[in-house]
């Protein structure tokens, strides 16, 4: 039976993985955690919406009844494709017949050191968590006695990028400041709070087609007391501001970095044509020009489609797991094997309570009813039955009750 | 008005706010968290049945409505009973006219440094959680290649401490094992897994008035594959060892030490009389010889009742902070206080499905109807509507499906 290993458990990999279950093939599927992380809900862990739990799912709990699949915790830190191994830090050297590399992505800084120094971002469990902790720290920190200038830079929270991570990172800050924590802290009013949304081009969620529901996004983030500023280049930060181009400054000691992602550093080291940004350039079947055995997929993998490239996006990841499991199995048969073609079913993102933009299928929604489409997607999306239950559980009760229950301080 | 000072926002500490909440006084309740936490829940955060979420609880959400209430996030570092200040870490001092100290226990090694050095606790979340990822890590090793030696000590795990929490962490790890975690490691064998419960004395729960709860306990964790030793004395441990009086070893890499407890650190600041272990001895009106102004309460203090010291529980400290609370109420108001009593409810540990045993008002249970009754209380214990429901939640999940969803590694 042949073997296929598979880099990764993101949307990209568990749907490969969950397409080759029960086939005959031998799957091993390696990743540094052992957890499928619902990567697009983290900026509601980091505003005590949800537990990390709730979005985080144990990949051998997915996988307990695939006989074919193994699960190995490890790091891996290079492929030698003319032995057809994968090399990991703590497995030794795994061997392949077919590959697919789905290791996702990490945040660009595009090599400002100061502001990787400064800047929070939302890639993982523990940045979510740690951000999480600062925010409710902040508040606790001010209700001490303090000099106003230190409270007002305590109290400016800048988010920078205007796509869906930092619209939705910023929309429900905005309301845990407005809805819960002024209850909490009530010395602390909401007008003192700033928040500032930084985006270098000239609109918000530029991967929109309609400025309609461009100028909507914005006019709500305004309405939510989010100050809402385009074309601002953040060239450097430091202990307790924020430098932007042409020189103004930013005092503030919450800074959230949604600006840019890279490929992961498995990426650089992997001996394989190169895109622009050191993404992997892949055949129009999703694999490397010299090794056909070897798939790239999801945010690693750099693929034109209608002379645009695929949004890192987990819709384009998904499908592009679904189409390597089922060009192997159909390649295992003899059979043919057709390009991959990406099925774009839309962008959405979620602003606050009931309000959202969504573009699907060519079709516009904004408000109540792209909310609403919001909310199905992701509690259909969501793995398995429990975290689903639990994370509308979560929701109702944020909803109805205007709280968030999860805001506890782990770590000092 | 006068300010109560409260340290701690334990059982005693959040009993004792609760009582004076809407109450002609002003409240400041000081800690080092920012939430309430389920201590006796623990266990089942470190054997991956409960997020931590579920058993933790933020102090401002608990309090809001209560307007004379302030809470402040700080370490408390001293006391000076003559100005009447309580010296906190970031705060300041704190002035009050009357004080409740109940700050708790920590776990006490009995000057065992090798045991605190190797041994994991559960005490805090962090620890819960720690404990948890290690378990966890432990089966994701084992299931690389190892060598036959290593192995079995992975695979072998010590409780020391035949109190409830070892008896309901031992209970709990051994379903994990044979009912989760086989299914997860399929070429893990359950009869490969040691479970080990060291007690030193001759008994399980020497708390409980009867030898008959005592054998059940014993004999319903035994039929569940754990070897229970009585009169066995940890004196030493090393990195892949567990070390006995009478010179034998246990080979292991995993030692969870609930064998004894011990004041708070702050308890040895103060410059109060103390009690044998360095307890906080105080009058039957919970307050010191000296400063009737000052209460201690719940697992900081030491007071007789029938000539036998009161337990270190959840039940005693409320009683307390209620008693303090109630006993601040009438001095203000110039009523006479009667001395604290405790009314014992009786005491209780769960070993697995269905299985418990109690002492309730000299009524004995054991099994099902105990674990029921245990059910009920702790449901009915838990703070707060969303908590309740989230871990009846995962209770029944785990119950129905003989599973556990959390078992995620959140730190390697």
């Amino acid at each position: 039976m042949k073997r296929v290993v598979i880099v990764g458990t993101g949307f990209g990999g568990l749907s490969a993985a969950r397409a080759l279950a029960r086939e005959p093939v031998e799957i091993v599927m390696i990743d540094r955690n052992n957890y499928h992380l619902f990567q697009p809900l983290l900026y509601q862990v980091a505003t005590a919406s949800l537990e990390q739990e709730a979005i985080a799912y144990p990949v051998r709990a997915i996988t307990r009844d695939w006989e074919n699949m193994h699960f190995m915790l490890s790091e891996v830190t290079g492929v030698d494709f003319e032995k057809r191994q994968v090399i990991t830090r703590e497995n030794g050297s795994v061997p392949y017949d077919y590959l697919i590399l789905a290791a996702g992505a990490a945040t660009s800084f595009f090599g400002m050191e100061s502001v990787e120094r400064h800047a929070f971002e939302l890639k993982s469990l523990r940045s979510a968590v740690g951000l999480r902790n600062h925010i409710l720290s902040i508040f606790e920190h001010v209700s001490r006695r303090l000099d106003p200038a230190r409270r007002a830079a305590m109290l400016t929270f800048v988010i920078v990028g205007g796509g869906p991570t930092g619209i939705e990172f910023t929309g429900a800050l905005a309301e845990l400041v407005r809805q819960v924590m002024v209850k909490d802290y009530p010395y602390i009013h909401p007008d003192e709070v700033k928040i500032v949304l930084l985006e270098a081009l000239d609109s918000l969620l530029p991967m929109l087609p309609s400025s309609k529901l461009q100028d909507y996004a914005l006019k709500r983030l305004e309405g939510m007391g989010v100050q809402v500023r385009l074309g601002a280049k953040v060239i450097g930060a430091e202990d307790d501001r924020v430098l932007l181009e042409g020189g103004e400054e930013i005092t503030t000691h919450t800074l959230l970095w949604a600006a840019g992602v890279k490929p992961v550093p498995l990426a650089e080291t992997l001996d394989a044509p190169k895109a622009r940004g050191g993404y992997i350039a892949v055949s129009p079947a999703l694999t490397l020009p010299d090794h056909s055995e070897v798939f790239v997929i999801g945010d690693m993998a750099y693929l034109e489609q209608g002379g645009e490239p695929l949004p890192a996006m987990a819709p384009v990841a998904m499908q592009q797991g679904e189409y390597a499991a089922s060009a192997i199995l159909r390649r295992e048969r003899g059979e043919t094997v057709r390009p991959f073609h990406y099925r774009d079913k839309g962008t959405m993102a979620v602003i606050g309570r009931g309000s959202a933009v969504a573009s699907i299928s060519g079709l516009m929604f904004h408000g109540l009813p792209a909310w609403l489409v919001w909310l199905v997607v992701h509690i259909m999306y969501l793995v398995g039955f429990r975290n689903r239950l639990v994370v509308l559980l979560n929701w109702a009760y944020d909803y109805l009750f205007f709280d968030r229950k999860i805001r506890l301080i782990t770590e000092r």
